[in-house]
């Protein structure tokens, strides 16, 4: 079976690269991608490829826990993004499913806008 | 709508009581509970007090982090549980779902045996 916390630490570091399609070529090709919670996935490689295009300025990622459940994850971690003067945290919890080869089949972020903090 | 934040803190402390009836009224009539991840759900609000009739020892809990979207939440905490002379010590990340009233319709914990620390 596919090392699931090993999968989560290429994932953030992928995400902190600031690279979309190293990103979206950790997911299945079929996956879905819900962040937030709550708000309309994004459905199939494409369209999350598209999602991290929006990754900008300088990301750095930390893992803070992760707890894994068979091919299921929940994760809480830290981005830290630096654009221009600003710098933005944010320390989601992500749920994620996964296929037997270690792909990510959906990923839901669990955060709300006030859980951002901007310094 | 209701106060999710409150709720899982009232959740916390109703599994320190560990008083299964309790608990199992925080939650839906027609709720589910997959503790952890992977296994069989529980279904409905007897199964749910059953289940927390497991309950033993002295429990203390913490809540470390919750992250709320809506109605749908994810929050990680720790569970430490006094039997006799060992100290059993669990950290899982819950994720719950909830009606417009607060109670909780869905509870999936996502832990390992391996994330259990014996004292």
């Amino acid at each position: 079976m596919a090392d699931i916390k090993a999968v989560i630490t290429e994932y953030l570091a992928a995400v902190a690269s600031g690279d979309a399609s190293k990103v979206a070529a950790l997911y299945a090709d079929e996956a879905t991608l819900e962040d937030p919670v709550g708000s309309e996935p994004n459905r199939g490689r494409a369209a999350i490829e598209a999602f991290y295009g929006g990754l900008q300025g300088e990301i750095s990622t930390e893992l803070l826990n992760a707890r894994v459940a068979g091919l299921e994850a929940a994760f809480h971690f830290r981005v830290i993004t630096k654009a221009g003067d600003a710098t933005y945290t944010i320390e989601p919890i992500d749920v994620m499913t996964f296929d037997e080869s270690g792909k990510i089949t959906s990923m839901r972020a669990f955060w709300s806008p006030e859980d951002m903090v901007v310094g």
